[in-house]
């Protein structure tokens, strides 16, 4: 944690913030993958394969035939999800197309595998048509029990998760906007509690009207935050009445002019924060994109959250000094990190368990309250709103958060009770880490030798 | 086996068969599915997920958009093989749908991995439509190394496969055409070296002009066998010039029509045997399908593969009781199983390796000659003709034949020497069969008790 020494040196932190891309260029070409499919039945000798494979096999093929569901029951497809990209907005990268995605993907599917259990499997398509995205991925729905939609560019990704949340019986979940929201609201919760308001009553700026600004506002009000007293802005400035030709280009922004900032607000981002309890930056990585006199500006206690990666609106510590009560960033070298992780694995893993047929704001509300119930449990400070991923159980209870609320909303197709559903869950994620620590220490994963040490805060 | 003790009670043998499907039954629904996604890298920490994850994998990704073919280094596109149906055709089920498609695709995942070390996914389409099937299988490219297609009916199977082989980068392989051929011509090589004929002067009956059929006829004629004195068989009787109406409805048959059968000959399966050395039977399980009278009419010391399945065409003791010198079928419960599971996982495992972009006819040939080779130094016999698959190396045999041959014709974009070949096809399979005794071993797959002791012999 570098701010609580105060301001580094911009070199050094920089310096720092390069070693992993260092690093991730030796180990990627060493590894020529980060997941692999393995066996998941007995295979003791090769007549297994007479029941695994012909002649056997038929009898839950017939049974299948019969009643679909059964599906779920004799094949893997309840715990599999397609992590699925046409590569038009990696990471901040852009459009680098479908092969140059392929990293993030599996990086996705290790990080759905590692903390939550589920098999996530990366299919990069080579289209940019969204009709043609569209409709593959349709097609693909009897293999998968889930579709999580990655790195898409906008406006193109609303209309292809709203297609496809109608269209498919499966969850259909787009991370970069329903993720992003969830871990934003679970941090904000907890930030508020610091501070001492309450969500209904405080004046909110969301800077960025990208996929992920606009479903994170979206899912605030939801959660309680008052539409009138929020204030959004776009690259032109802020978002209101007064921008009708957003009426025609961009449904997604005019739906949200009409609904927030009711005094009419117009101007940029100082005009948006002037005055706010709370600034969101979903927006232009920094620094500069947020000066320290905006903050100074803000109502008593304010909190920042400058999310745009790699580098944040502004500096922490920047924030800090202009007077920011509580500051998180997208990035793990600073306190409060607000990090997509905290959320999808634990989320599909209660979705995938209750087999519900879509993830519904209701759940990402669920699982949002969990996690900052969960953060609040390990200590609130203002440097700590966020659960320690470290604590496996986090994912755990938010699967059951999730899970039940499916159930009560009535969109679950396999009820378990609060119990069933925790020990499922706590089964599926021990033993996708302790398979890997199998693998590990049993040589079929090489260990650098930099990392076989205690394993604690080193890089693989 | 149960032909060496002379022809047992039909009732007996027809339950002795309906016991893997009641096994299957059984176990499917106890294990949730075949396959898994496993991490392959390191996670000593959640430090780790900075190398794998974003920030670090950002440079990886650039790197790959510079030079699209570093995504085979970087991720484990290399090893990645689709298994694709839109099950039209599965097994002798017919058009049962893609989701009753999932157990014999996760079956075939299975037999990938730990037969050939390959990632296979499956992956069942919700179309019926050839033009969609082809195009959505192109847009997978970027994240597979290869393509399985699987139990798709005809005549749009071979279109889909010729497309698919001209318009993709990568390997596209049809198991029900060309695993068949390579197997069948496999086991007909070491036939006839126990009868003492050359597959030059031979005569064949090849009955079944389906997508295994023609596929076969096609391959014997390129390891050698005279077109002319062969002679098929369609359900309407033999192909041949007598037949114009085939060369409108049916491309693929006329040109078989055009081909075979020197001295036009017309009838059913009956005429297309009389006098021939060989009979490969690939049409419509028995038994009675071919009649003993039509064995005993064939030239001296025939050959008959009786490969319908479940059930043969006629069953072996028929045959033999009729005079057949060898008989093989597709049953792993009678001598000189034909089974698909020989040819592709070391085909593919051979043709990833060297980065083949196709797999050629000739490299099937080269697998075939490999399997006949092994099965030969296991020591031949009319009950023996292949080799058995509990020897591992076999695998590791095909996959550097297979190799080589691609290297040969320059294909391979990846050039190793053959020891080179050996030593990556060997790790492979080796890591493969150890991780999953490891798993099992560990508790993380479970063991039927039934299946705990020595594991020869016992079903999963």
């Amino acid at each position: 944690m570098i701010t609580r020494e105060g301001p580094p040196a911009v070199e050094k932190l920089l310096a720092k913030a390069r070693l992993p891309a260092k690093t991730a260029m030796r180990r990627h070409p060493l590894y020529h993958g980060k997941i692999q499919v393995v066996p998941k039945c007995c295979v003791k000798s090769l007549d297994c394969f007479s029941i695994w494979y012909t002649p056997g096999v038929a009898e839950p093929c017939r049974a299948i035939q019969k009643n679909k569901e059964l599906v779920y029951e004799f094949t893997n497809k309840w715990n599999t999800v397609a992590v699925v990209t046409d590569g038009t907005r990696v990471l901040g990268l852009g459009d680098i197309g479908p092969e140059a995605a392929m990293p993030v993907m599996e990086g996705k599917a290790l990080l759905y595998k590692f903390l939550g259990g589920v098999d996530g499997f990366p299919i990069c398509l080579d289209t940019k048509d969204p009709e043609k995205f569209i409709e593959t991925v349709k097609l693909l729905q009897p293999s998968f029990g889930g579709i999580n939609l990655e790195d898409i560019s906008q406006p193109k990704c609303f209309d292809i998760l709203d297609r496809l949340r109608a269209e498919m019986e499966i969850p259909v979940w787009h991370d970069d906007q329903q993720g992003t929201a969830t871990v934003t609201v679970a941090g904000l919760l907890n930030a508020l509690k610091i501070v001492g308001k309450d969500i209904g009553d405080v004046g909110i700026a969301v800077i960025g009207a990208g996929a992920s600004g606009i479903c994170t506002a979206k899912l605030l009000i939801k959660a309680g935050a008052d539409p009138g007293r929020m204030v959004m802005t776009d690259t032109k400035g802020i978002l209101g009445r007064h921008r009708p030709e957003l009426k025609a280009t961009h449904r997604q922004k005019w739906e949200m002019a009409e609904l927030t900032n009711a005094e009419g607000r117009q101007g940029g981002t100082a005009e948006a924060m002037r005055g706010m309890d709370v600034v969101i930056a979903l927006s232009t990585p920094g620094p500069g994109t947020i000066s320290r006199e905006w903050v100074q500006a803000m109502a008593p206690d304010p909190i920042v959250f400058a999310l745009a990666n790699p580098v944040p609106e502004l500096w922490p510590w920047e924030a800090k000094e202009a007077g920011a009560a509580v500051v998180a960033t997208g990035r793990s070298d600073f306190p409060n990190q607000v990090n997509n992780s905290l959320g999808f694995p634990g989320i599909f893993r209660g979705a995938l368990d209750v087999r519900a047929s879509t993830i519904t704001d209701e759940m990402c509300l669920a699982a949002a309250a969990e996690l900052a119930a969960c953060g609040e449990e390990q200590g609130l400070d203002p440097e700590r709103i966020l659960p320690s991923m470290e604590d496996w159980e986090v994912f755990v209870r938010e699967a059951v958060a999730v899970g039940m609320k499916a159930i009560g909303q009535g969109i679950a197709r396999t009820p378990f009770n609060e119990q069933e559903l925790y020990r499922r869950a706590a089964r599926m994620i021990n033993e996708s880490h302790a398979t890997v620590n199998l693998l590990m220490d049993h040589g079929f994963i090489f260990v650098p030798p930099e990392a076989a040490g205690d394993g604690h805060g080193r890089h693989c």
